[in-house]
């Protein structure tokens, strides 16, 4: 009956900006809620989105000063970096192939900033993005928010601590059924821009859901990869980008291991999916299975011993789920808290670079390197698949 | 991939004061994130603990203005009715006998009440409460905050429109585990006060989850019970409240039917049970499973048809659950955004108020009829298990 | 990857006769084939049915030799145990109320019996057939097949080794779906003689299914009933026999600790519920739960550690269950293995009566005096009912 | 409560003999259960070890008489087909290595053959016993056993009447834990020949379970292979053959649609992982879930609807599930029943032979060719393989 901790710091919340996010969107509202979930983020400027009119009554709605509502992302960086209460921090929550150049102008005006997966549309934004974040000191928070669910902690955590011995096999999927049918047809927003390759770059699922499963599997695991083959496919009629990934991998070997290897699975025409990431990783002395709809529970089955359930908050469960978990056992967190321990994470952060202190080595978060390899992913699976599944480095 | 609504108005939060909730405490920490969700709420105000000091250290954690950090409740209402910028609704957060000198304060205040459940320690207080909010015309919101989760909604739902028949057999149930040890000798805060008929009343499991199990049971059913026979037990030695309750329930008979019964098992002696409430209804046509711990899932099993899986969101969740649902489908909500339902209602309600309109008919919440409900149902369990189970009206 | 024990000994089967089981039985098909699952037994003889026609056609449909094709079990007692290979043992598979006549014959002729359940359709018969098994001599095995599921008996070890520590609370339920409407009236055999008090006796779910779940609570805890509180019901208009049943139980204290208490729900008219026994113990050191409908798995949950699952076969499965499987983990025994087990037991037991051998202890099977324990449960439970639910002793 | 069929026709049990299966085997009982379930075959004769003294004891065990308790296989083939109460059929339950020359022996003499899988150990010996049940006319029934399972049946059905639409993706995994250890260098005998190239063949996990993970995708959708891809690993070491194979699958195009694509994982490494076959089939109008596990259940899930649990004998599941059900839903059917049934149809099947009857189009088992297919998938993995996982045509 003991919760976890609760930031609720004091000390005034951060100043926060978003780009994109206006009617319409999807995760521009997860972020929202996310920012304001700890009582650690205020959100007061905004450009939330390209169309003017949807800009300014999207901000009337989220009760901004008009004033801070921009008609683009390059003013409000400029007009917000000469502010003395201007914004400490963006969340970028375009379509992705705008990550980039918001990013730019957010850095070098000397704001942090959180953004949406992926990284970017494609691989030389994503190195350049990478460069800008190196030079500018700023923070940069990926909201790869799966890594923020407690028991995705604690898996991570028993692995780095041996409980699987050495990793073998990693088995990562991530089916929806929401483009079965040819839905951006119809105009609906969220499909039509995920489905366009100038918005969303050369990846379909592979980019939209595959990379989060690919950026948990290493989480989890810690393990590098050598080379993936895969096999992409647009089933659906008409459609440019895949919607359903088949990949082989083969990880890099550690200390003389046998290097493990895995499988991915993306689908977005999977019917009776909604939302179902789930990852399983077996290695010499046991195994691990979490599902993301149901992410209060990590399955721990060592080898030659009972299956165990161990249950967010519950026996088994060690500091690094307590960490990031509020509330008591079997009271269910979900999705959004998951999300909220991204801002959490990146809220410690920027305190401490408030303070000028050193940044603390127990705040975890992705970073712009872990989205580069995200989009070297995207990217190393078209060319695989382009060359019949061809094994292909990063 | 639609997501349901969001409040976010834009037309300024509600300002919101506390009692109890301070260092320590658990629920408190829940109703704040509950009220920040959706930036309806903001927390202006504290008589956060009956210790000075840490009422004064709770509120410099939560960044409250000092001056508005209160050494009591009723200094609070006092002070902050007569401000310009005073508090509009009071969250209630203490152990239960405290519920109703509070309320009262605040309601003769003419501040709106959001209070924890159970309403009061005794009926004779209950009642009191109903009449001082009968009396002041001020909003009174009880968080049973298990009526608050989409499913549950949709579950009312489909009670109501028929799809179920006419409902024969209701199944309640709340175990936990958490009190299987005599937990309370070692000074846990929560199990004190809980086991303390002091501070909780005459009942133990009973007051503490029976009573969201009763209420669970009602809200869905729509039923009204005729009476119970209650087998009340404390398993744990040394323990003056019930750690287990028994109890048979038969309800009134509607247009000439047959009328429902039931069972409810509450205990906090459950080894392996979390927060296991459930609730299951049968009906001459079909029947219904809801598990707290899996609170996005729904089970319709229509009689001679395929046992259906509803999910929040997905096909077969109607209007009802997407009014509550802030993501789609696959992306679970838990227990925080079950709650912070609660407090969503509330604002519409409040924001109606403030606007000087009629109530919203669509806006459901519990209410101070359901918590002299739910004490009745305290008291009649604790009068029957005197009386060896005797069948006792409420 | 081991399996269990398997019987098939050579020493040639044991010639079994039927009593009931004709064309349009249920029960009398299980029987047969639990009886030959492991080779065990032959069946060689049958009065299977009252129907002359309906009993010449099923015996040929079986292959029986058409002069052991009786028109009575009267008949059948008498002739069969004048030959040398008349039959060692009968199945008597017919509805209630003729259970303690045909026992009675072949008990009188020598002959072991093998009874579904419950043993008869009154107590009055109950007790004397129990008198009759002790003065034959004969072994008597009552069918409450799911005493022979494998992870029924670990958790029956459990329980005795003291994993559980003391017991506290028993929750037993058994729903199903089956006589929702009133099929009986359609002619349905098996409907028919459930609802007929004649054939029946006074309880309808109470004693065709609450006699399962009672029975497996007392085989798996090994405590002893004290008295009962029902409230027994038939939702179906004209259903002149119980289709639901709520009580509650006290057990008696054991070894000067607080006595155990528990629940009981009956229910044959639940939608969604095809056969759901469910089975959960909790102690003050652990609980337990398992579920027919997955009969191969046992939560045990010891307080205060994660939860276990424990497979049949599997790691943390000792051997009372591996006594009585015949198949590794992950390889699903059911039903009918379940049921195969009584009879293997059975089998060992004549085997050794055969030989004249002592009854090996490690035999567990359902005895008449369970059966005369199940009868009574059904009589309390009716009286109790009666009464309008007051506490009533066995 | 309506149970399915029973075989137990009365005409006499199909005379059975038995190659391998003595004592320390696993499969050998297995069919000697299944074959008995149903009353349909008696075991007369068998070679049950290459072991004089282990054929001999295990020959008394089963009551065998000794004079039908063969020294090898050739000599039981040929001394039986000359009794006039000689075998009709022969069941080969040995290492693969031996299926080959054992059922040769028997076909040529006439009998029929029921063979367990994979038919043999190299594609070679496949396509000569192939050539040889063509020339004998005998039958041939492959134990596939997993597709005897009725709501494997049910899933085949519901895909060729349109129920998904055009099948898309075919997800189908097969992990184990059992050879997570180097288990075979302890002498373990069902470790031992499945990790020896010269009894199993090329293929590792890929033959042992593989092959059924194939055989269960093809007999679902009825997809044809175009060609895969594959992985495969020896991660103990030490073991010669894999014990994790990655494949993926590429179907040949039906009626102009587009191909469906998939994965095969088979392991023998993943810990937690008892007998985990699970199918998942995703077409245009809906999807289907099959775990071997929970065999009685399958997952329908049409697109835009809600998720549909069909049960075995329940609402939804049709002919041909009750065709192969023993007993109403919510009674579990096993492994051993799925088993059976395959010995059911075979049963059939002989029976219409022995009549001299053409085969009834109902009657469905794994034939030759379906064990031809088995091999080459063995075969093609194992080719491409160790062409870096090109693409290979079986």
């Amino acid at each position: 009956m003991v919760s976890g901790r609760q930031v609720e710091s004091g000390s005034g919340p951060i100043r926060l900006g978003m780009v994109g996010g206006g009617q319409g969107a999807f995760i521009g509202g997860v972020h929202r809620i996310a920012a304001r979930l700890d009582g650690e983020f205020a959100l007061v400027a905004g450009a939330l989105s390209s169309d003017p009119e949807r800009a300014k009554a999207s901000a009337a709605e989220l009760g901004l000063d008009p004033k801070r509502s921009y008609g683009s992302f390059a003013e409000m960086a400029k007009k917000e970096a000469r502010r003395a209460d201007g914004i400490e921090a963006v969340a970028i929550v375009t379509p992705n192939h705008m990550h980039w150049p918001a990013a730019k102008a957010f850095l070098e005006a000397g704001i942090h900033v959180v953004c949406d997966k992926p990284l970017t549309s494609n691989l030389g934004d994503a190195k350049k993005l990478a460069a800008a974040v190196e030079k500018s000191g700023k923070l940069f928070i990926l909201t790869h928010n799966y890594t923020g669910y407690p028991m995705v902690r604690q898996a991570r955590e028993m692995v780095r601590s041996g409980e699987l011995g050495d990793i073998r096999v990693v088995q990562a999927e991530y089916p929806q059924d929401w483009l079965t049918e040819r839905v951006e047809a119809t105009g609906a927003k969220q499909a039509v821009w995920r489905t366009d390759p100038k918005q969303s770059g050369a990846g379909g699922a592979t980019g939209d859901i595959g990379t989060h499963a690919y950026n948990l599997a290493r989480f989890v695991t810690g393990l590098e990869l050598d080379s993936l083959a895969a096999d992409l496919t647009a089933f659906v009629d008409g459609r440019p980008l895949d919607d359903n990934a088949h990949v082989l991998l083969r990880f890099k070997a550690k200390g003389g291991k046998a290097p493990a290897k895995g499988m991915l699975w993306a689908s977005q025409v999977a019917p009776g999916n909604e939302n179902a990431l789930k990852l399983r990783v077996y290695g010499t002395k046991g195994g691990l299975e979490w599902e993301q709809e149901h992410p209060n529970h990590l399955w721990f089955t060592p080898f030659g011993a009972e299956k165990r359930l161990i249950t967010r908050g519950g026996a088994g469960a060690g500091a690094s789920a307590a960490r990031v978990s509020r509330i008591p056992p079997g009271h269910p967190e979900g999705y959004l808290e998951g999300f909220a321990n991204i801002y959490a994470e990146a809220a410690r952060a920027i305190r401490a670079a408030r303070a000028g202190a050193a940044p603390d080595a127990a705040v975890i978060y992705p970073t712009v390197a872990d989205g580069v390899e995200g989009v070297a992913f995207v990217e190393a699976c078209v060319r695989s698949s382009r060359k019949n599944g061809a094994w292909t480095k990063l």
